[in-house]
């Protein structure tokens, strides 16, 4: 069945050397956690100057496991550090090297502690670091569509709903949108890291321990706002990476309509904007062409930080208490989402500085299609108190007049206007254009530049 | 090929209509939307007291409205209210039903608002009235929760990792760790409350409105912090409902947790708790068959909601602005996850006050299989300041030592022990009981008795 | 917390009967599962028949059970058979039903047979209906696409890659792409509907059974290929379910990429189609605006059909054998996905139909931009012998020269193109227009309008 | 805020380089796109061959092609080739270095196709292949299930529903049932590969192309049943990869049971079977502790490929056609997916082979709880001719009794059974027994170890 097949010897033998090949395989972690290195340095620097304040292990050999560690830091981020499969992950990679480097000192760092609190602590800094990277892009981001608000708070395009044309709007108020939508990704991030910001360490392997350990000091050093209230949670549960995890699937989703936009945007028919070369790529011979491929990667990459919040979900479904190996695959899945959480954030904020609105355009755009026939009927009712509903009915048959005769609604004479309604005047002509619609718009949040300019300039300070 | 299918007639000449049928039947909601109603009743109410207290409509039309939209919710809790699935939605069979009632007054109602900002509403104000009706449950639980651990705060019990007994702990203590997952359930579902609690009444279609309306006013009616800022996003923007179905599904997550144990708790060979027949069902013929059924269905549930959460947010991927009719699909998940999850929620708390710990079984079990190992290591470190690392192989030893004897840790002599590690002294019989290895894990979080009940007062206390 | 929420009531209280109550609501399938009582009497006729076949049962007794079952199919049938909560299931609910109707005979009918293979069976043959039906509503769009193809095969329009128009293609090539894409799909049913094609009938509980049973009649009698071979799988296996359902969204991410283009289609800046009223709604006051709602509902169904195949393999994970209540969660994703995707396919075979492509738009669209670039390009390669390569920088330059003259290709003179690449002839302006470019793609699965027919007219025959 | 943060520097200036940075960061796909090395060189050298055959290159090109990709296999497989990120994939790595070493001829290797075919053909070889590994591996597995299964016709354990021992089976049909479910997984990778056995080659950028290649000499060549049908279709769908996935999904969720079940069955209280070194890891200070790691990871492990799944699901959903970047997000999630699985069938076929059964144990625990009751009722049915339900109202009161005498149903006399039911004889002793319960079950299907034996050796014979 396989003839033709170029490639399949992968499959093939590869297990021959047997169950310690197959387990080595699945079991060892050390090439995907050593990416933990600086946490797991930094959770063993506070865990042995907190044995040695409270006594468990003396001065010098605290000093000892300091300079051995500090040692092994500059390795690693050297890219020298002789990293061991046999030695399975980051906790035994370092904690060997370090024993082997300072000896004795090094076999009692271990004390009060188990690899199954040091991982929940290692993987709750990483993520809590992660948290703190994303945060600020997302702030970048929110930074870019504001000054570009600013910019445009008069620009006026069209709204639509169902992608069709519906009403004006401005396209600062447009961009504003996507501020609101990321403030409240950048909140959610916050939550998940106020929740998750105690510290497992000390917890042992599941129930505490007997050494007079000081987890407040631990995690007061580490940064946390205290340890955690229950040892048997805390090696167990992995729901501060799951919610994290959503944070970014939230935010990628976001993302991912702000790309479909660009990508739409940029199509020719609709040619609403411009993205230069550096977020194109084109054809050899097609210079017309210039394909929006990092919005499209944006679009795209919301899968797999979709699948990697499933993928932990369904994980933790069903998994008793307290450690289990199932654990283990909780980092991946965080790692490859926020990496490429924090591509798409770069992206978005690089094309949003990039990218240039066609301002005649989009005016053009924004005038057609009697969009504002919603200000017509608004006016029959301000003006002459008609119920809105039938306020709707008449404005239905001036828009099917204007069709008819071929004009836009401004096109209609006062006597055309009246022969539908004869208490109609003048003063209607002052809400059909798109500029009076827009300016118009002044209830809170409505899309008039005075607003947009008003939110922008809030917006602004509070990201200053 | 369908010969022997008996029932495949459904989906024969179903559309046989023509495209009217099809796009009724997909297009209409008010087969679920109606769930809706109070919510909707309640945000034309405060809708018509804005209009009029702005002067947008008079008095008596507000007047009327507030009583027109009365007899329609008293008809409606009444079960005698005419839905017609002709009007779509719950929006339309109000405000029909209304002006067919009350005339005039009916069609003003409309005025400032649009069917975008109004569902956006409604939807939000479900969602909130879910969180709060799911917080109050969460809290059921917990106290369900407290309360048997302060009842078995001492009573011990092995703890497991990899379902293998690793280290004695206590009954309670296993407990508050359910205590800590769920009150972060509460802080998320409580985090979302607040950050949706904003009001998109005004946004209308999606550009804001020129009449003056005044959306702090209807905000605060509807107990909401204040109004949306801009409203492009208040009629686009769900994500509000997808975090409410990440809250939830990482709450079932949890409980799923809590039943497995539940269903391997019940199992005859581990026969750790006993539940009544009203959280089992039996078997005519086989009367110590005591299903645990309740707690498979609260695991099996996951699925759905974690379904709802994957769906809503496959809907609102790639999804340019502002409004679609793809987002009509949000509800069903909302009202589905919610539904269950008070279910699910329901049969815990049920459970917990149920369920009746075996004390004398999980006591044997807490005690069998060397489960003092590390104490005896710990007491090795501590007592004669050994590294960790040697105190474990020293423990190895004696362990294996007393696993050729047939005897516990306890049962080897002291000239047996020194034999391996001279200095050892009598003093280390005193950590090898059970009771002894619980009470010394003292350390802030551990499993000692005294903590348990500690801090399963502070969480009564706190739940009051 | 809760005092402005309009309808939080729903949460309160609604346990206060007590467990029963409880379990009553979580456990009892009745309000969902009773859509199966066609397969289930379907079932028990099969059943009944082999137990007096082989003589467990008398021919009176079977007579019997045949005429009750009758009577109650036709009861259910016309609405008013009395469903009761406290029986729990569909198969109670008959089965109590059926005894009291007929006595004796009825209690005689469970015999060699068991609830858990009763209800894999139940749902298998509703599966494998939803299957039938689908697969002809499927073949049914295959149909509608293949008679538009046929009627478009030579409509030209912009092919497109990143939504940037690429090469000119035919409209018919376009649609028949789906037809490919649904086959897939459609043999994706049937695989799953082989490979479900066995009886679990006579598993029993769990075990088998030792009554003479002949499972191969029932199996026949049902439809089935035969029984399945292992009665713990036959009781706790759902993956043809899972499998049906993943069809299902595989199927319906299809539907979607096709709503997506409805979408975009009906757009006004690209006006490539237009759909009539039957399948858009418009605004009372915006004619001009048909939102495309059906295709926006079949875009966003996606997400609960992927859903619910989520919930499904959530369900699944890490359940241990055989039965247990975690599967009756099997149902509610199941039929509301099969009732989804038959929506969305009706929608789509409607639009499908309705659908007016506007051939002189498309056709001026297919020739803006340099559309023929690479003809040009593949001309130089074919006559000229240049390599690919080169004769790309050659049509890159060429390109540039009109770009900067602002005419087309076919605008450049022979002498503005000699003077690039002094080989080329006038033979070169035989493939710069729209037409002879998709005339020229004859390759094997290529747009050229004769293939186009070809590969219409053999679907055309093939789906007959 | 991140001061006390460890690591976030990695989020710090990464992209200070600019847009260009970003944009190669994003869209760079040679780090994972490379192990599609094999499959890329393959098609091109079938492509240059046809090319040659049809005359569109000359002989002596397609030879120097032959020899240069020869030679970069060689280096790619010796691990010396001069990977370059800057040449972005794999395509544009090997064709530039082709061109470098051959000149001319590396040039004209690229006509007639385009980038959008070539890589839907690598993507289609690459899973192609996974595929067929992954079958052999499947087979693997159910060769050692069914070798267990012979082994252990006979081995009485108990069957379980809800976790609860229901009735006696034995450990070999226990095995099989996962033969089954393999079996169909199986089959369903089978049917992926058939379905998705079609050349995409030549579909050129979408619409096919002018020059007179021979499509079916390709896929002949590249081991294809033919070419696709539609150019367009072929370069914009990728179904067969979201089917892969789910059939990866779906297997790995097979072994997730098989994993719980492992995980289950080695917990000291069930003690059913027991795992060497080789497949667990213990305590240095516990010996007893024999955590079952890898069958934790092989569940944990259903996670991240169900992730995978709805990776793509996400992906795909609302794509217009035709090639879009984010289609480039398919790759990784299929690599990992089937990487992943293919350490899980590892690990469970080592397991399978390990595990030792502890019969005794699994024969009392089967004799245990009246485990024989329904053999009772049935004997009840078949020889008094009881109606099935009263049958076993009788059984219960039997039960009830021996329940209340301590005794099993064995241990009741003939005298205290006819007090419940006079008609019972001494037969009735014969049905009470383990052996006996499972010898009966001989329905097609059932447990009897001769079905169990004659089944086994069927597989046995097929799987050879």
């Amino acid at each position: 069945m396989t003839t033709n097949s170029p490639g399949n010897s992968q499959w093939g033998g590869r297990f021959a050397a047997g169950p310690s090949a197959i387990m080595q395989a699945i079991n060892a972690s050390i090439g995907f956690d050593r990416k933990m290195w600086r946490q797991d340095i930094a959770g063993s620097l506070a865990h042995a100057a907190m044995l040695a304040h409270v006594g468990i292990i003396g001065a010098e050999d605290e000093a000892a496991i300091r300079e051995g560690l500090g040692r092994i830091a500059a390795r690693i981020e050297a890219g020298d550090f002789p990293w061991d499969e046999g030695l399975e992950d980051i906790h035994m990679n370092i904690e060997a090297r370090l024993t082997q480097a300072i000896g004795e000192a090094g076999k009692r760092l271990h004390t009060g502690r188990s690899r199954n609190d040091q991982v929940a602590l290692d993987v709750r800094l990483w993520v809590r670091d992660a948290i703190d990277g994303l945060s600020g892009q997302v702030e970048d981001v929110m930074r870019a569509l504001v000054a570009r608000a600013e910019e445009h708070a008069g620009t006026v395009m069209p709204g639509f709903t169902h992608l069709q044309p519906a009403q004006p709007v401005t396209f600062g108020h447009h961009l504003l949108a996507y501020v609101e939508m990321l403030s409240r990704d950048l909140s959610r991030l916050r939550d998940c890291r106020r929740r998750m910001n105690e510290s497992p360490l000390g917890a042992a392997a599941l129930a505490g321990t007997g050494f007079p350990i000081d987890r407040h000091m631990t995690a007061k050093a580490l940064g946390f706002d205290g340890p955690t209230r229950n040892s048997l949670d805390s090696v167990a549960s992995r729901d501060f990476a799951a919610e994290f995890l959503f944070a970014c699937a939230m935010c990628a989703t976001h993302l991912s309509r702000f790309a479909e936009e660009v990508v739409i945007w940029t199509n020719p028919y609709f040619g609403f904007v411009r993205l230069s070369d550096a977020f194109t790529t084109g054809s050899s011979i097609m210079p017309q062409k210039r394909n929006p491929d990092a919005a499209e990667l944006v679009r795209g990459k919301t899968g797999r930080i979709t699948g990697a919040l499933v993928g932990l979900l369904t994980v933790l479904k069903g998994l008793a208490l307290t450690y289990f190996k199932d654990m283990q695959e909780d980092k991946e899945g965080i790692f490859d989402a926020a990496e490429n959480l924090t591509l798409c954030l770069a992206a978005v904020a690089g094309m949003m500085r990039d990218m240039q609105p066609d301002a005649a355009r989009l005016e053009a755009a924004a005038g057609a299609g009697f969009s504002t026939a919603t200000d017509l009927a608004d006016w029959l009712v301000r003006e002459l108190r008609m119920p809105f509903r039938d306020a709707h009915h008449v404005t239905g048959r001036l828009v099917a007049k204007a069709e008819a005769r071929g004009c836009d609604l401004a096109g209609l004479s006062l006597a055309e206007m009246q022969a539908e309604e004869a208490r109609i005047h003048e003063g209607i002509y002052g809400v059909l254009t798109v500029q009076a619609s827009v300016a118009s718009r002044t209830s809170y949040g409505g899309t008039a530049p005075e607003n947009v300019r008003r939110m922008a300039a809030e917006w602004r300070e509070r990201l200053a």
